[in-house]
């Protein structure tokens, strides 16, 4: 689903500068530009079709949300809430987030959430997945002192993975949930998939970690 | 049932000082007077009634084994698995493990294991946990350079609370399994709780970690 073309998704994404940013080319992004009443940036890695990140600016406006997501065919659908909600505390950005600190600016995020992130189960592919160091030492790079790294899944292989090497990089984890849906976090808002897992009884993962 | 007394326990521990040792004061042991050649060693701090220490010496002649608990009415149990099938490998302590670092010499292990501790869920009794700071530091002075720390636990809570504690006391997880009857993991042993959490259909959390 995630590699089938939208007909018309590029035209759609040239259409609404103010909302989405289609990223062609390595350049740093100011994102003061947007974000103009200089709120906290919290910056959401692979946010699929955007449910989370637009919840989280409907309910957050003393927050400036930022959805990173590479394919177009994805994007648009976040695009589409935006269209039919929009807000303006909430940019939509098209890029690889392999580039990710050749766009952002170093210390400009405060908290960045990987959620039901491609698990990239092959032991060949360990460096696509976003909790491998190749991303950390990015995630470090642009976030704040202190600056906050949030995680859910589903997938208990990613999780394991991701733990080991938050550890390994001498991070600092603050919390953690083996079983999200059924513990005393609360204010919890979920994604597409995470709604999908829920029905079907699957447990939810999720920790937080500091550099 | 930990607490239940068994008539004629201490009667049975001192009958038998090849195999087990009443530590009923701050003393150093001299594990060599036991370990007479020399072994490796690796300890189950809180081995309950001594399946896994007593599975694990009669598999591994080359290591010796060292069985703390601290309550009679338990370790007497493993006593009796000790007196029906003897083993040259394998000693067992009583003492609290609160105690470790005053009893036994610095360096001087390879291994420790914790299986399926006591849980302490209130905040309160954090520090008895047997993955608090305060017996991270005891462990990590009497484990020798790069010897490990093995976790095992059907407790959600106290899983998280480990995991937590080991990595933000800077140690290295080398290895996590977030369901250990599920996983690729080869030549688990298990012990008595294990087994009865197995029947249930229970999760098994496992880590490995090194100061």
């Amino acid at each position: 689903m995630r590699l089938r073309n939208v007909k018309g998704a590029k035209d759609l994404i040239n259409s609404y500068p103010k909302y989405i940013v289609d990223i062609l080319e390595d350049t740093k992004l100011d994102l003061s530009e947007y974000n103009k009443n200089n709120l906290p940036v919290h910056m959401e890695i692979g946010m699929g079709k955007g449910k989370f990140v637009h919840t989280l600016a409907k309910l957050n406006k003393d927050v400036f949300y930022v959805g990173i997501e590479r394919f177009d065919s994805v994007i648009v659908r976040a695009l589409e809430k935006v269209i039919e909600e929009p807000l303006d505390n909430l940019l939509l950005l098209r890029f690889d987030a392999a580039d990710l600190r050749d766009i952002i600016k170093p210390s400009s995020v405060e908290r960045i959430y990987l959620n039901f992130s491609d698990p990239w189960p092959k032991v060949r592919h360990e460096k696509r997945r976003l909790a491998s160091p190749t991303f950390l030492k990015q995630y470090k790079e642009v976030l704040v002192d202190n600056g906050e790294l949030h995680q859910k899944t589903d997938n208990q292989s990613l999780f394991e993975y991701s733990i080991i090497s938050i550890n390994n990089y001498k991070m600092t984890i603050t919390e953690m949930y083996l079983d999200l849906h059924n513990s005393d976090y609360t204010g919890n808002v979920t994604t597409e998939f995470e709604e999908k897992f829920k029905n079907k009884g699957q447990r939810i993962y999720k920790l937080t970690a500091k550099f």
